[in-house]
């Protein structure tokens, strides 16, 4: 998965580092009943339950498995239940259905965890590099599973007609405005993107490769609430020429007017959106969230724009810092904050215009987790960045996250481009 | 919905019976983690915390709001939740979105039922006699919906992988074998169903009223899982010409070749089937359950016979005691069992070859509660007797049970009948 | 098929017979191209190609390929294409994908029509009489798939932004305005219904037998266009106090609020139909049709009335001349009239409130032809009369139509009755 | 549309282009009844007839309605008929129900394009340049329609289970047997694609523009019938780690396990596949083709390498000619053959790895052809060459196809590609 040929991190390094990715997990199932760890609110999302189980059933697999002798399971039933889409892993449950694993428990599970944990962690000393290549690429995998986690459990909130709020909502603090957006000017040629150094990255991140840019300038900030809800008043929803013809289908059948969880109380003027503080007037100077590829192309449309495409943007943001902004650090209200540093990491996903697709070079890992990235390479889009559910440090600008165009639950945003 | 004149019980009886009807539906509740009793396995099932809250509004809202001066809600928002089709009662929370409903817990749910309770046996003393009958009503809606909530709780578990069991299994008894299956003839004439004497009916099964009978004859006791085994070993799931139509396109459809939770484990040549104990082997003794209309009236051209109507059955049963046999006092792991007093009460529901519509003279009740039976006159065929999951008192002879000739989530069984 | 035991007819009045039916259905073929002949307009219509070919298939199969000796198939990959439902003559062409069959042409269906025609008449004087009673039932088998031919033309062509007329309008002639509708009450008590004497019935009409009546009063005429409108303009669509829970919920998804093919044009308030002779307003005077069950059900629930039974239509219309009234007679634009004779045959076929269930007694006949009635027995509705678009002699007062609730491209209309 | 400032070809030549495409498309129906040019086997497919009036419309509507001073309207109901997805066209007949439209008839649709070829003809002297680059477009978009009715017809016939020939086979000719597959290499590089010169190109094939190549090779010709039989023999259907999740998800909901149209009869060993012949056994040594791009990418799996990109297979056929090899000059049974000059042009279309979208400052044209490509660059992926269905002359290198990943009604194959 990784292919950093440098030294490996010390013992120390790896059994800290792991042992803080998975309390992080558990700090966010913390505040979940059973049932609320249990439930499914739709094929796309996964109970906090089984993200739970499936990022321990990861290290059980591949690592404690594979190359711990002498591990036992701690339950032979669970490779079943808690595989996600590993077809060299053999048959699973369906994914539609997740949520009907009412047992185990949540308790049994975070039993699970625990006693993987400490299976691996006293096994770790021993592991040979490969396995500790795992346990690292591990890590990341739970990471991406926390910020699942997190849009997993906001959307099944979201379906409950009481809205309940998941946590307080946080002090007013008073921001800065963002100022109006400005554009970084590129003349086009040749850069390198992808993978850098010898850092941890997935995959599709690599090979590094020369990419050749047009001449194009790129938005020094994201799209907030205040100005989307100007596009909505200006009918942007209801007028065709703005949508590509896949996305004005989309937006008819599933009566599509505003992004996910905005909704207008009461008929009066203004707009709110749902989150994990409960249902609250938007932020007009916050980045908008829970938009769909198709609804941030329509906007770039009528704003006589385009959306960057990954190397545009991987360019652009090579100076700015992958663990800063507004990123996850614990459980609480995350959501998108007004910035005045970019936003080019945190607050939320950027969606490209680069369809996913290998990188010149690419070559899946051998085994299993070759099945990790590779096989989604069609008709997805690339975003970019981070958001406010990333934990902090898993974002890098070479990252590449993706999601199919009709996607929102996630907290995704859009940053305008244009040809110069 | 009852048109009772005769006397009213003492207010004692009635507020004993109303405890009695609440405790069971708690004792049920009893062995469910909130998980368990927040899932809904499909549209046609409800998850338990539902059904305990919703028998909870039916008694808060026909009753305290409309009769008992003073009354607030407990919750404002709960009729939304709960109401179930009363269209009367106004919009409602999507029936297959139920188990989105994660919050309120369980707990909290228990604490609706408990003040209600208490604000019903409070308001007793005073309340008029239409709404003392709403509160007999509601004990039997609620025991309705006790098995409802043992069903769709089997039903939730069949669905999980892992098959769990939620009590142990009984021990087993020795019981004698069902005899030979015997035939009551019955020349034709006319005779008289529906609902007789002034106990408690519901609107469906009045007016009484004369039928006229056919000659025909009726079986003497169900069919039984071994008779149904050979059913299948005969290739009855396999061949049109047993098969209604509609049934066979399901049948296809669906891939149905065995009753709902039948399976043969490890292609060894038992059938095992899934039940509140887990999977055990089958009993060829007892009736034969979870079988859809279509597979009953299959069997039964199978068989060289025909399903009973509904008044031939209810004239057969005229001496059996409604409240014997297999059915309902407790929770635990309810199963049709071999019997030999004929089965009319207890172990299954028996499909009738009657569709579900209108007696001669019915009127549904006025105002919200008319909306509980009258409009579900289309579509259904009647099944008669009562299961192992009726509450014992539920069921007599006029009983008119009522589902879709596909639903097989119950505890249905068959009966034959014939012309002669 | 039929179980007569009566002299059969002379030679000469069965091929007489035959030729007559033949022609008509090909007088209805005569307006249509061959592209009118093979579209297929939803899965419960058929191309009238199809119809065309699977009436003789019919006859071709049952009566030449099994009782006349040396018959060689017309072209041995017929059956598969033509062959509706017989599940024992073996596989077939999917029902939803008869659409497809553009060739052969309809030039090449009428040279099958004519080598079948000339095969049978010159078999017929040597066929024994089971085979001639299948002649019989062939004939009787193609009356009905004429009817469906015109009503599956007609759902065809409204498919057809342009609304195309099959016909010219009829001149108007004067007519009298139906009176008020009246009620002809029945005490109650034993009647006989079912098939009568040695004519020919299918056998679903059969046994004769016993029925019990209570009482309850029939209206005199079927309900008109006028009192439809009025219905409609009381909110009879938007209440769903009026409907049956299942009525209701297909109301709500197919946005039900008017008769098949009834619009208004240009936001007047005149009602418009659509039929063979294009779109035209509604006639206030003329029995409303193109309802459904769900649609005939409310209405008379909103009149305080309901429908009647089959029983109560068969013993009210004992008398009614069932050669009598609008039936059809040639191709043309065939619709229901406002008529003065009561309506019993003719105009529109009436819905009852009886589930289409066997009779007592009821058995198949052996062998393919046993599949015609009785495997439909579960989910319809029986209709009784006959319409405007019924081959005049078809119909008889023991005749059993039945088709689905929700359906309603046949000529359907309803008479009330009422408990008394 | 074009964009090209190059001087309008001379009256007469336009003319003449204009009126041998028409007169080709017509060649097509000939053989066509009126039935077989209005069915529609699916949404994605059109009745031939509608690619008559459809193309007819095209010209009628932005060349002489918007151009020719006082033309009127063949027909005012046939823009409502006709159009395709031009949403600045106003309301439109559903595309899933184009197959309805049994009138207007055949023969009026081809009055219709006499009629407006008539007009156009004798308006073209005094069009202005704008209205003869429409004429130009027009053209050009007939030829793709061209395509469509050929393809849309063969899976019409597909759907007939007679499987008619709608031409006689050709005679067989001995062929070369091609050999080996070769590579080509590419060091890597700048190269320019997209539209070059002053000639026709639709406005997705510009702005031409630099594009960097990596290190790679690309096959110097199709994969074979023979090399994808070899595939299938080895379980390429069956291997989940072939294919994309998308992919196996699309295969195994479908049954996918062979190209469109293949079927092994009599379970003989050998394959054979429909075509506008009927049905034959296939030749090892032509292109295989009916394949979707997710099969193509899992054969490349399974080869070892990859799709090539766009801009790969667009550089390497740089010197082949685009008018050359297997393509279509008049109605007949094309299909692919085997061939020996590396196959760009003709035979199939390739399936390149790229997703359709723009290039860069790519700006569709104003008003509604600009609707013509742009709005469908998402979720679509880019397909080079031409094939036997191609009207010849109207492929070239920068030619950009595109179907989404699942579809293969179309002459679509595989040209291997692998970085080195």
């Amino acid at each position: 998965m990784t292919t950093t040929a440098a030294p490996q991190p010390r013992h120390d390094d790896l059994a800290e580092r792991y042992a803080a990715v998975r309390a992080l997990t558990c700090e966010w199932a913390a505040p979940l009943s059973d049932a609320d760890a249990t439930g499914q609110s739709m094929e796309d999302a996964s109970p906090a339950k089984w993200h739970l189980a499936h990022t321990t059933w990861f290290f059980e697999t591949f690592v404690l498995r594979d190359h711990a002798p002498g591990y036992a399971l701690h339950d032979e039933r669970f490779p079943f239940l808690f595989n996600s889409y590993y077809e060299a892993e053999g048959a699973r449950h369906a994914r539609a259905r997740r949520g009907m694993i009412t047992r185990p428990t949540l308790d049994e599970v975070l039993a699970y965890r625990a006693a993987v944990d400490a299976a691996l962690l006293a096994a770790l000393p021993d592991l040979p590099n490969a396995a500790r290549d795992l346990v690292a690429l591990g890590c990341h995998h739970e990471e991406q599973h926390q910020e699942l986690l997190v849009t997993d459990i906001l959307h099944l909130f979201s379906q409950n007609p009481l809205e309940p709020a998941l946590f307080a909502a946080p002090a007013k603090v008073p921001v800065a405005v963002p100022p109006p957006m400005g554009w970084i000017g590129h003349p086009g040629g040749l850069v390198e993107i992808g993978r850098a150094g010898d850092g941890f990255a997935f995959d599709c991140e690599g090979p590094r490769h020369q990419a050749l840019l047009h001449p194009h300038a790129i938005a020094d900030r994201t799209v907030t609430n205040g100005e989307w809800a100007a596009f909505i008043a200006d009918g942007g929803y209801a007028d065709p020429r703005h949508w590509l013809s896949d996305g004005w289908a989309w937006a008819q059948a599933a009566n599509i007017a505003a992004p996910l969880y905005w909704h207008k109380r009461d008929d009066r003027e203004v707009w709110t959106r749902f989150g994990l503080d409960g249902r609250r007037e938007i932020d007009p100077a916050a980045p908008v969230t829970h938009i769909s590829f198709y609804e941030a192309d329509a906007y770039a449309s009528w704003a006589g724009a385009r959306l960057p495409t990954e190397a545009e943007w991987e360019y652009a943001a090579r100076g700015a810092d992958p663990a800063g902004g507004n990123q996850m650090v614990g459980a609480g209200p995350v959501e998108p904050r007004p910035s005045t540093d970019g936003g080019w990491f945190g607050d939320v996903w950027e969606w490209t215009g680069s369809a996913y697709r290998p990188y010149p070079g690419f070559r899946a890992a051998e085994g299993a987790v070759g099945e990790y990235n590779g096989k989604f390479m069609s008709g997805q889009f690339v975003l970019k960045g981070g958001s406010c559910a990333t934990p902090r440090g898993h974002a890098r600008a070479s990252y590449r996250n993706f999601f199919y165009p009709h996607q929102r639950w996630q907290f995704t945003g859009v940053r305008l481009a244009k040809d110069i």
